[in-house]
């Protein structure tokens, strides 16, 4: 069965807090209608055995792994994390200290267990693991900044008796280590708790490794944001781009414009108040993950202008406003008052280098209809091309968030329809109709990209289909050298059609958790067999 | 939002207990990748708002109802279910006191609810609803029985002031009656509870209203199987189908054959032991819900072998055993011994009139290449047709299971492959290549069908698939009007290969409520508009 080791209930098993068999991705036959196959052998590799490879238990599989046959033991009573000799962090890094106690509790699980049934330890011939000793390299550990595109997150890892060494050049990589080590110890049948000696160097081979959550299509509670945090780190992401409002609705709560969600939210408790935004920065940061938000416009606002007179352009037929709106409206300049106070809040409540500004699927046809715009369109001299229009207003928000020192994310369509990028621009390319093509028109246009295309996880069928995400590679696009360095990452989406609480959890993980390996893993970390076993030992863990 | 009104957090509710927007049904623009359409009108229609239409709120829709506009009041402190005037029921019927408490519920929530926030009766001028009485009208009322194929489900409820009357035949009818009723209340902004005058007769149109679950697959806990009996009254459904074993895991202990689970269960702890097995019945029961018991022979059966030796057919290669094994062996008098114990055991454990044998899928390739088998079949003068042993083995399961004076369920291959039926056999159709045509087959050989080949609902795909589900017509098959009265419903089938406790719920729920309303309600009953809106709400309230 599923290891009941570990993790305090985490995920899915929220659900029931239950032993359950490990794998919706151990498939078996198609029962009816195909052709079945032979039963599976019988499944006695769910449980790390103590004989297993140790590498069996690691996700996503580090840059450089070498094990060794000894094993160490280690108490629960006496085992600690610890930073080490010659760290630059110390009991007064808040950020470490909650790592090593959140990694405590996920090694050695609730309390209970460190006490029942356990054997004296004695009763085993290993010798004892006394401590991990973590040490931050860097100067100043800066345990109170914010990770960054350009954090560290390699770390190097030694476990020798009597102690095992994390080494880390920052913060970022120590809470990587961390969630490394906590993957190698496993607890044999007996309840010890086991470590093979080992050495581990690894590093990240994408900077960006972001999960895309919808908020606005259906409201996520707090709680499941934290959940798919936890999930996250277990899988070494870290960003989170937070779809935070659309057309459907506006949950984010303003500090400047609050009608902006009292009119636009689904119900006046369906919001993120400043206090439930700040919360998710703060569970974000101490588990190394970004927080990105996405305020998408032109398009995709319809829930803007309920709280917003005047934003939206009111649409016309046969010369009279039909009462209905379409994007922002790009004419006035009283659009541009809104948004650059409306930036100036955003630019401030989000630590985050990057705001995420959208800018795709924006819908000409009420434009087109509106006589004002046809006007303004004339007097510009855009002609009829509203592409131009849509880069015109664009480049003003782009102006304004750059005026708030922000570096910026918009979907592919801003770069496709020409508008003037600031040169650190990253453009997330999400058609899925030839997507390499277009990661190489941006990579050599000098911008840098970030993909989604392949891994739109909203998009199910039956089966495995984590073998799909698994199997892009990313870099896989025509272009020079410069051109694949640009591609800085990827990240997996969940729109929010048809998500909500009720099947958040168990829609994206494991699924995500391709896209995660794909994104941190050498190239090479191709071969399928392998990454079942390892990811199905990972899901059973992450349960 | 969601109302947070009446039913205590029974479906994926569990799983955050939270506030959500009701929908993943409500479904809008498909976002990136497909046109977009304009936004959705402003979704205030989630709640049931005071002027909504109560039928709104009736999930399956009942064969004849009529409301009316005035409202009733119900006070959580004075409100009763009671047993009415003539019943022959009385608080000795466990089956109706444990309905009443679950009801009172579902109405009215948990305690906390009904002192907070809550404005004093004499604020609302709406009559007062002070009982729903309920009354038996069968002579006995027969509180212990076991729901059958025949039992009446038929109920007539009458809502007006002071009380309500709820008359069925049978207790069976006044549980689906209590279901009605609760879903008439709703809870108004202000907390109030109230319901319309209103009077609904109602009756099933099939009788045999499944769902399937597997517990081979994967391993469900007990927890997630009596869940999901709630969510089957809810949507009142009659038959849980527990397909319980299958080639992959044995789960079922066996009191004669305790090595069938010792050795076929994926580990000790994922087995149903006796207690659960009555545990489900009798949960079942006290919802009006049968359980029919699978267990699938002669293919299938790979996880019967680990603990019962010479039973599955050893396949041979080269005149030499491959030490694999095929279906079970039908050549021996010991197989027919075993199983004669065994489907004695059986037929004791599961109350229910109806055993399920299987039959499915037989792989004959392991017979061909078994030397006693072939000599068999040349003794028999069965020539090179396999179908024909297929049906010999078959023929003598029948004639053990009617000795125990069980009737048969059967999936099509027994019928398609000519075995003698009892003329009472029940032919399940599930292949979805022109399944109109084998209900046909079936129900012109004078054979009672259950249709579930439109409703494999482990198949998953991106989008409201419901409506797929919704828009089968049963009857919609050549022949006459005896033979459509031969097809006496339908299963909503979930297979476990991807299924386990950490998605059944999402996944099965509400997608198996269409197939619910297909099956109760009138045959006209088909507006997918007017399903929308009344399952939108059902799901919040399952919720």
């Amino acid at each position: 069965s599923c290891p009941t080791m570990g993790r305090a209930m985490g995920l899915a098993g929220l659900l029931l807090g239950l032993v359950v068999v490990p794998a919706v991705l151990v498939s078996t036959s198609l029962r009816h209608g195909t052709p079945r196959t032979e039963a599976e052998p019988e499944p006695s590799g769910w449980e790390l055995a103590a004989d297993a490879v140790p590498e069996d238990s690691l996700w996503p599989l580090p840059q450089w792994v070498r094990t060794y046959p000894r094993q160490l033991q280690l108490a629960p009573s006496r085992f600690q994390l610890v930073h080490g000799a010659g760290s630059s962090a110390g009991p007064s890094c808040g950020l470490l200290q909650d790592a090593f106690r959140r990694y405590y509790e996920y090694i050695f699980g609730h309390s209970r267990r460190r006490t029942w049934g356990r054997r004296p330890l004695a009763a085993r011939a290993e010798p004892e693991l006394f401590q991990l000793q973590v040490v931050i390299e860097a100067g100043d550990p800066g345990c109170d900044r914010h990770p960054q595109l350009t954090s560290s997150e390699a770390y190097h890892l030694t476990v020798t008796e009597p102690v095992a060494i994390l080494k880390a050049p920052e913060i970022w990589g120590a809470l990587r280590g961390l969630e490394t080590f906590s993957q190698l110890v496993h607890e044999d049948d007996y309840g010890s708790f086991l470590v093979n000696e080992s050495e581990i160097n690894d590093f990240p081979r994408f900077a960006h490794r972001g999960v895309l959550l919808d908020t606005s299509r259906h409201y996520l509670p707090l709680k499941s944001i934290l959940t798919n945090l936890d999930a996250m780190a277990f899988n070494k992401f870290n960003v989170l781009h937070w779809h935070i409002v659309d057309d459907q609705s506006f949950p984010y709560q303003s500090i400047y414009f609050p009608e902006l969600s009292d009119k636009g939210a689904y119900s006046s408790n369906l919001i993120y108040t400043p206090t439930d935004v700040r919360l998710v920065i703060e569970y974000a940061r101490l588990r190394g993950i970004r927080v990105i938000p996405e305020f998408d416009t032109p398009g995709h606002t319809q829930s803007w202008g309920k709280g917003q007179k005047d934003l939206l352009t009111p649409c016309y037929n046969g010369g009279q406003p039909t009462g209905s709106f379409g994007p922002v409206n790009p004419v006035w300049n009283t659009t541009y008052d809104f948004m650059t106070m409306f930036f100036k809040e955003i630019s401030s409540v989000f630590p985050d280098e990057f705001i995420h500004l959208g800018g795709d699927e924006v819908d000409f046809s009420c434009w087109k209809s509106n006589p004002e715009v046809k006007e303004f369109m004339k007097k510009q001299g855009f002609g009829t091309d509203y592409a131009k229009l849509e880069s015109y207003y664009v480049q003003n928000i782009l102006d304004i968030v750059s005026s708030y020192n922000k570096g910026q994310m918009v979907w592919q369509e801003v770069f496709d329809h020409k508008a003037q990028l600031k040169p650190d621009t990253i453009v997330q390319v999400w058609m899925a109709d030839n997507y390499a093509r277009e990661l190489s028109r941006v990579t050599g246009a000098g911008f840098t990209a970030v993909l989604s295309a392949p891994w739109y996880l909203d998009y199910i069928s039956y089966g495995q289909d984590w073998k799909k995400y698994y199997s892009v590679e990313p870099l896989n696009f025509p272009g020079s050298e410069e051109q694949k360095k640009r591609l800085i990452g990827g990240e997996a989406c969940l729109w929010g059609e048809f998500v909500d609480a009720t099947n958040l959890t168990p829609r994206l993980w494991p699924r995500a958790s391709a896209v995660g390996e794909r994104l941190w893993s050498s190239s090479n970390v191709t071969n399928l067999q392998d990454a079942y076993k390892r990811l199905t030992n990972h899901r059973c863990r992450m349960l």
